[in-house]
């Protein structure tokens, strides 16, 4: 018996092992080896496609959220033209506000949340969310996925569910609708503590439950989205946001049968990695706020990371797409990264621009 | 002769004194002493005041930037209300693309700035600036100002001038108006960088003269806004933004006959200090996505810092005011810190909030 079959072959890695691995050194005690990170796009379903506009073309936003053989088609759009290694459940932050009985529209300048919340009486008004009955659409969509993913494409994918963080769902409801600061938000906090505190703790506790839900349907890793928490200074962060995302990952393991790995994405990140980090997540998803090389220094060695290439250079010459994907490897080191952007993909991407940066991190080899 | 006399006096120090020691540090060998920081307050003039909506009411926006008595009479407002140690000059970072032949129109979501400029040619055909007469406006303001402040106020002042740093206007200038990101300017910078190279330079040249002209007519700082170029990667930075501001700061001190300090202010600040501050600048205000203390370690130890009260305790209870003083100052260290808003003053903010503000400062004493 030769002694190369006792090591694990990492050269035919299938995709879903190459993701879950990545992610694995915060959960596992050992660090698996990797052929080459992973890689997956924030919003890869999405605009930027033409065939995602087509569908788009024949069906509401909430339709193609809430139906699942839509969402399970439109989560795999992306990896039928690219070789991702991760499908990223086709949905919406705003499913829990929609849950929770406010009226949420898709309009051109954002979405726009309906009635405005002000007094601790309006959030104990809201409805009490069930999870199985009311995400019921969002299981059988991760469920179908599980069993598509590897029936459509050639070799199964990572799985991705999230939600939206507990600050930037309650500034979404609390704005009413997006906002280009968070200043209304401060506001509230400050002069209505208990409105804010109480509005909160609903949503963290209504995520954690989705995320639990998505987790039992089978996902491979979940992954929180604090889009707007990077417009509060390191103080306010602590205070407003940071504690509730903590208690959604911790009522997330309690809940869940299974343990996945929790990403954590934070948009303007670099004043808040080390407090970011500090919520019990196991790894962050890292905007272009910081330095990727940056990130690795300032975070715990078992942390994984995710990011953080400028969507901007898929709008650029091709040719150097590929170079910014191996500086970005080579800055961050190939094990415990997953290759990603440093936020979502933007309408205006041409595809030959995602192809290209997925080409390169499919053809990377550590030298 | 007691030994007293020989000691500098503190504890009478007008307010241009006190706004003048605290950022000589960097320009002087010697750190001269100071009672307590000096404090002013990015838009201090404008529409949370009465008495500004009143004359903005029978003005035009233009109308108050170009006529030296009405920008003087609205510099002057917010001195008459609060004990501030410095009035910044009534004027907007656009009048140097409308000095450039652009039409600059103020409408409600934003300035809107036309032709859009997309070849080399067009930036050619940009008016050539000469600042001695396309900004006499602007130095008959600030002639106005320096003999005003004394004159209608307990005290002299200090006096600062300003302009837009390269990349934000550039930014400006590429989308026609804000946007709530940069991407345009990064896809233009990425295909067409001579457009890019072309257009920053022509701007850097004419900020530098616009602030030169600011220093002759009498100013004690500058302050260089880039308010957007905190949405760029660390990389994008160094390459797009700060060898302009750079750029900017060396053509000042080539020109102008006096040497005055250089404040630069950055939004979101957190991911690109040490970038920012090697401009050439001689002190950083600093924005709410940094701790004070932080920025205080990580920057070289003569530099001033202005910064980084979050306006938006200015909504909140007013008792919670003088803590968030007295917690600024103590982190940053009464030396070589100018208090002020990590961001500009909103309209929404009530006057009272602004009183406590700068009465806790005003009352500040060490302990």
């Amino acid at each position: 018996m030769q002694t190369s079959t006792n090591t694990p072959t990492t050269s035919q890695l299938d995709p879903r092992a190459r993701f879950c691995r990545a992610l694995a050194s915060s959960v596992t005690e050992t660090t698996p080896p990797i052929d080459r990170p992973p890689v997956w796009l924030m919003r890869q379903a999405g605009r930027y496609l033409p065939e995602y506009r087509e569908l788009r073309g024949r069906h509401s936003f909430w339709e193609m959220v809430r139906t699942p053989e839509l969402a399970c088609e439109v989560t795999l759009q992306p990896l039928r033209r690219y070789a991702l290694d991760a499908a990223i459940l086709f949905s919406d932050i705003l499913i829990v506000p929609d849950a929770l009985g406010l009226d949420v529209e898709y309009a051109a300048g954002g979405p726009r949340i309906r009635p405005l919340l002000r007094t601790p009486r309006d959030v104990s008004n809201l409805l009490r969310v069930d999870a199985e009955r009311d995400f019921a659409y969002v299981r059988q969509a991760l469920e179908l996925l599980r069993r598509e993913l590897p029936r459509q494409l050639d070799g199964d994918r990572g799985l991705i569910g999230f939600a939206g963080a507990p600050f930037t769902l309650t500034a979404y409801m609390l704005q009413g609708g997006p906002s280009k600061n968070v200043d209304e938000v401060k506001a509230l906090a400050l002069n209505h503590p208990e409105l804010y505190g109480a509005l909160a703790e609903r949503v963290a506790d209504t995520v954690a439950d989705l995320l639990a839900l998505q987790v039992e349907a089978g996902v491979d890793a979940v992954q929180i989205f604090d889009t707007w928490a990077g417009h509060l200074s390191p103080e306010d962060y602590e205070r407003l946001a940071a504690p509730w995302t903590s208690r959604v990952i911790e009522r997330l393991h309690d809940r869940a049968t299974r343990r996945v790995p929790v990403i954590h994405y934070l948009r303007n990140c670099a004043g808040h990695l080390e407090a970011a980090a500090a919520t019990g997540c196991d790894g962050l998803s890292v905007d272009t706020s910081i330095r990727i090389k940056e990130a690795r220094r300032r975070l715990p060695n078992n942390m994984f990371l995710q990011g953080n290439l400028d969507p901007a250079i898929l709008r650029g010459p091709l040719e150097e797409i590929g170079p910014a994907v191996t500086g970005l490897i080579s800055a961050a080191g190939s094990e415990r990264l997953i290759v990603n952007l440093g936020q979502g993909l933007t309408p205006e991407t041409p595809p030959e621009g995602v192809a290209a940066l997925v080409e390169a991190v499919t053809h990377y080899r550590q030298c």
